[in-house]
């Protein structure tokens, strides 16, 4: 073996990014391109009653005004049995920031200027703004077509819970409430389309998902999908907000069609954070049946997600949340109803977790207090529920492989658990440190969710013996690149330095979901660790040819074949594919394929959709300081089941990034939405943490091995972050003893409530 | 099967072309992209006393200035055995033109400034300008390493001629000489280098061989292949001018280098004139022996070719003439002597048809001689000795198919031979008409001349359907795209219209050799098909599984899959792709490979380098005006075996692109030296055939079946010019009973031969 795996390598796109080689969306020009801009509603709700784009159109430097009118009127969504958005607005607005009209000029500020020379007539409407009201009769509707304004609803039961309340010795009912958060891309959305006068559109964009994006824009514009080309730049962030189709793609390509030159359309950072898709903020009402041991016997969860003004991903993010209701505990008892309500709100996308970080708060935060009330240790209560490798959860998911048990003592251990659970809390002056523990399961192949997940790789050694790797993976800072060029690789015995891999072009990779459900390494790895296994069996047959040995013979290592047992015959993959294609007039190569072979199980409406899971548990040291409210995150310990590890340099990268988004969800991050406008849209009044505000990250890698990744590899991209808010609100508790149900924990939040704790105790005890 | 192939389908590529939305490489531009410029030598023939570039470098705008001293110094050739070129010189200058020094700079007119403030000292040398002298003892020497000039060598002999000759009825002795012509492409040459900060080489350029290109790079520039990486933009003509790196790439990789930014060269149309590579000039020693009934039994053949200062693939010409010297007609004794002479002038290097249409000019001229000589017509002394299918030439080469008989009847009865050949020659007012033909062969498969020739090509059936073709083959106007797109379409049972063509990338495409020798058709064809039908099974499979039916039973036609007998049950390749994703989590691909298999008997030293062999046989109807000395062709008849036809508009697009090129060549295109210094470098004083000069061309399809072309097929891209220049000759015999020895035959030269004929018919008559 080439002894790759394990290794931590540094990133192969590491150079470009420090030098400033790499190109983003913005450093590219074209020959004749125009600056797009979008004019956006400044109504939350409102209908459209006439739109004047003609002093716009005559501002010099003008090339194109477009409205609906101009626009196939295809309502989209990503899943298109829930379409409900136009590419621009027709009849009404629904949210601040809804696209209404767009301008191409020759340069950015007569872009700007045209925008502000449209004139619209709107007739404002009465707004919907909070979920739970927006459900009520005569509540106003955001689409007419929505009663109740429920844009998708998801209702599951497993055994019977009501029977299984009654038989509870405790049951525990808490509503919980997480925040709208932005994904905070140092890159903001945008892309560059050129409709050419050939009919073929070609989009620029950093993608998650370059394929689902094909065709979604063909879908939205009416055009067969192989017209659209989508190009992948390299993305400057994530995190799930290049999953769909942002609106800024069909309106570049359509103002492209009209003036025939490439269109460029970036959002500042004020329309990132205003009216880009966010993560959904969730209530959720956690209704949890328990006897005096500790074993949860039922389960009832509901969920009101926020949509905001349309679907996008919010019944998808319902969907995984479904799937992870029952995997980490073996619940016997389980209902679920959940419901994606529209409101006139900016709406909300995939946001790494998918649904299962509010999820994960509200569950594991109850458990906490469900210990509490037991009288158990959290983790002790967490144990003794703990699923195990080999069961199957209500959702019909098989855990192949499941290393909970072991995250969570390996957890403990780092810590001093038990140690630290009797230290004091008070440490003078108003400081209180506190511990919490927080597990997690979460999808480590990404899914069926969408009918298919195959992948396929294309890998050819050329005569100088550099090794090209075509894969499907999308590159979007979480390291596929590297990952693939590894297990590649691994597979194939070659230094990982003699492998370039080309990704992110559907007119030359072959078709993917993209980089979501953190299935890159399992789905595009498995493709790739084919395709390198295939060029290998071609590469020995060349060697033993060349070294005069039976193909049985031959042995590899770091990029050089030798003949077992005589160390005189050796040859690098240089030298082997040189004689492959010079004298025997082979060319070596391989196709690998990862084929979803259970897919066909779903479609008869029984099985799972996901064959890997990943699991892990977190625990947190906060300090809180209630003269100020202020809780600052000392540390956290992440134990995390991610399979074999590819690199752990990059896996720890992974889990330390999403720590840093976590412990900003917990503490300090909010979109600030005051009747669907956002208050809060730069990055001086949205806190993120910065470096001097991340805890010490303590990240172990528990490895488990799973049968169906490629070496054994799971997906990490997303879990870091799901279980820390819940940690870090446990852990608050440990310090203070309040308990919160509504993220974030600021100072101000955190303040108000240990005052209310602190009036509530006196005057019970006075009282008392 | 799709019933693809042999229609007349428009090129793919045409839309692009023809309204403007192809990019060619002068249309690209980068962020922060500097513009290159060469100072080259205004000396044949000096030695390099000092170079000053302060000037240039104080020059405000100029980013870098470069000589040798900045370069690897690192001699370089296409064939490195004959290394002999610096990209900058070190020592002295060899031609007029030759690099010396670069400079790049923020617009072209401050890198324009920045060259002529480079202060070269010179110290002139006496130059060699005849290539016969320059074999003469103490000729000036180009390169002193190499005595009497040469460059390289060939010398060959089968039987016995000087025997044969003795034994010989008649033997005929001629000296031909052939002249150096452009290959006027609209598109000169150029490149756009950027060699990044981590290290990598990116250059853009049109190229018929980016493969071959990239070992070239990294051989001058001392880095890894895998370093560098060549981006083929497309191409304003090829025609062999493109297959061999450019001096202006390495130049411009060493300024980005310096710089750190994209640097662009391209040249002037005088500097490609002027400086860039040509066709090789030849003199051509030719001598037969006839026997009286006509036929051939011995020829001796002497090539001189004048290298110009450099080697390039003057070698590689010459062995293409040993090559085709025997493969006309069958010669049993035969002797080939050839010279690759240094001279200082103006290099050359590849040219459609690689110095077989010198040596058909010699050839076929002589044969029309003899024919004369002997009373017979040309026709049946070319029937009396043509090879036929099946026979082995004196090279080794073994002619699978051979339509070269079939091709001279069909021309002889298009023409109407025999009637023209009664025809009055002399119209009155000194015009006179005639009628003469030429026969040639050629290779059709480009051959093991570098020592392999395989292909491979990846194809992949998009989710809806839509195929993308991942080809070697290099576009470079001959079509190669469209007829890549409709073998594969062939093969899979689909619509042209549905299939994409990848090309033209290193990172991308696998190894190929490129666009030369005719060979893209047979050697990428065949792995186009062998792709398609790789993935046709896979689709098929998945078909039969959709219709609930056996593999065997699956009927495909036109992109529509059918149960045989069954016409409910059909799907598109569209819907059956989807389900194949979907439900059978497959995707539809294959890889396909074009090996070739024979090519190890070469390294054995013995066989051919060659495969696969083209014929034809062109008639030129000429009318001239002996008072003014002007040739006009009205009429070329070209039957031309291909084996079976792809596209026959392509086909015959190709062949008459090659007349107007080879009635160019015969009559007026020359590139006229001065020792060492180009006289006409611009399109007005170097006349090409415009619309209004090209003749009446009827261009026969002659199909035979090629065993191993894909579908029967072979190359065409050469051969249209090859016999041009001789058919047209000897119809100016025909016409005016002069012979000429040496191309082209201008006003000039027609007018003065015409009257020194008639001068010394007078005084032969007077004397008489």
């Amino acid at each position: 073996m080439a002894n790759v795996l394990g290794k931590p390598l540094p990133r192969l796109d590491s150079p470009g990014k420090v030098t400033g080689e790499t190109k983003y969306l913005n450093d590219l020009t074209f020959p004749g391109m125009l600056y797009g801009k979008v004019l956006r509603s400044p109504h939350s709700h409102a209908r459209i009653v006439s739109i004047n784009t003609e002093r716009a159109r005559f501002l010099p430097g003008v090339r194109a005004v477009i409205t609906a009118a101009d626009t196939p009127q295809i309502k989209f969504s990503f899943i298109q049995a829930l379409a409900d958005k136009y590419p621009l607005c027709t009849d009404k607005v629904r949210f601040i920031g809804d696209e209404v009209a767009a301008v191409a000029a020759d340069d950015l500020e007569t872009a700007e200027r045209a925008i502000r020379l449209i004139e619209v007539e709107y007739e404002p409407l009465p707004g919907a703004y909070d979920p739970e009201k927006a459900m009520e009769p005569g509540a106003p509707l955001v689409h007419e077509e929505s009663p109740r304004n429920i844009g998708f609803e998801l209702h599951r039961t497993i055994g019977d819970v009501e029977e299984a309340f009654k038989a509870a010795d405790h049951v525990f009912e808490d509503r919980y409430v997480t925040q709208k958060v932005s994904h905070c891309c140092m890159e903001t959305r945008g892309t560059i389309a050129h409709w050419d006068a050939t009919g073929n559109l070609t989009l620029w964009a950093p993608s998650q998902a370059p394929h689902t994006v094909r065709q979604e824009i063909a879908r939205i514009l009416n055009v067969p999908r192989s017209k659209v080309r989508i190009i992948s730049t390299p993305a400057g962030g994530g995190f799930g907000s290049r999953l769909v189709s942002d609106m800024t793609m069909p309106v570049a390509a359509i103002l492209s069609r009209q003036t025939g030159r490439p269109v460029k359309i970036v959002n500042t950072r004020e329309e990132e954070f205003s009216t880009a898709k966010t993560r959904y903020s969730y209530v959720l009402y956690v209704k949890t049946g328990v006897n005096s041991d500790g074993r949860i016997i039922a389960r009832q969860i509901k969920i009101i997600a926020d949509n905001g003004a349309y679907n996008d991903k919010g019944p998808g993010t319902l969907a995984v949340c479904w799937l992870m209701a029952g995997l980490l505990y073996n619940v016997p008892n389980l209902k679920y109803d959940a419901f994606a309500v529209y409101t006139n709100k900016q709406y909300s996308t995939a946001f790494r977790g998918f649904g299962n970080p509010q999820l994960i708060f509200a569950c594991e935060s109850q458990l906490d207090a469900i210990a509490a009330a037991l009288q158990m240790d959290p983790m002790e209560l967490r144990l003794k529920n703990a699923n195990q490798a080999g069961e199957v959860a209500p959702s019909g998911a098989r855990l192949a492989d499941c290393a909970l048990v072991e995250c969570m003592r390996k957890a403990a251990d780092a810590v001093g658990w038990q140690e630290k659970k009797r230290a004091p809390r008070h440490l003078g002056d108003g400081k209180y440190r506190g511990i919490g523990m927080a597990v997690m399961s979460h999808m480590g192949d990404g899914g069926r969710g969408y009918g298919y997940s195959s992948a396929e790789s294309f890998l050819k050694i050329s005569e100088d013996g550099q090794i090209t790797l075509v894969s499907p993976a999308a590159e979007v800072g979480q390291g596929a690149v590297t990952a693939m060029a590894m297990i590649a690789a691994e597979a194939l015995g070659a230094d990982v330095a003699s492998i370039k891999i080309v990704i992110g072009d559907t007119d030359i990779t072959s078709y993917d979901l993209g980089a979501w459900g953190s299935r890159t390494t399992l789905v595009c790895g498995n493709a790739a660790k084919a395709a390198a296994e295939a060029a290998r069996k071609e590469l020995v047959k060349a060697a033993a040819t060349m070294l005069g040995a039976e193909p049985e013979q031959i042995e590899i290592e770091n990029g050089v074949a030798r003949v077992a047992g005589d160390s005189m015959k050796s040859a690098t993959f240089g030298d082997i594919a040189h004689f492959a294609v010079s004298k025997l007039g082979v060319l070596l190569s391989g196709i690998g394929r990862y084929e979803d072979l259970e897919a066909s199980t779903i479609t008869k409406g029984h099985g799972t959709t996901n064959i890997a899971f990943v699991f892990a548990c977190q625990i947190a040291e906060v300090e809180v300081d209630t003269k100020t409210g202020r809780v600052r995150a000392l540390r956290i310990v992440a134990a995390h089941d991610l399979g074999q590890t590819i690199n752990p340099l990059m896996a720890e990268g992974q889990i330390e990034g999403a720590l840093a988004q976590g412990v900003g969800y917990a503490l300090t991050e909010e979109a600030v939405e005051v009747e669907g406008r956002i208050k809060n849209p730069c990055f001086l009044d949205y806190k993120t943490m910065s470096a001097a505000d991340v805890p010490e990250m303590d990240v172990i890698l528990v490895e488990s091995e799973d049968p169906r990744g490629p070496f054994g590899a799971k997906g990490v991209g997303e879990p870091g972050l799901v279980p820390t808010a819940a940690a870090v609100n446990n852990a608050v508790f440990d310090a203070i003893g309040v308990r919160f149900f509504a993220l974030p924990l600021n100072a101000e939040k955190v303040y108000n409530e240990f005052l209310r704790s602190q009036v509530k105790a006196f005057s019970q005890k006075a009282s008392g």
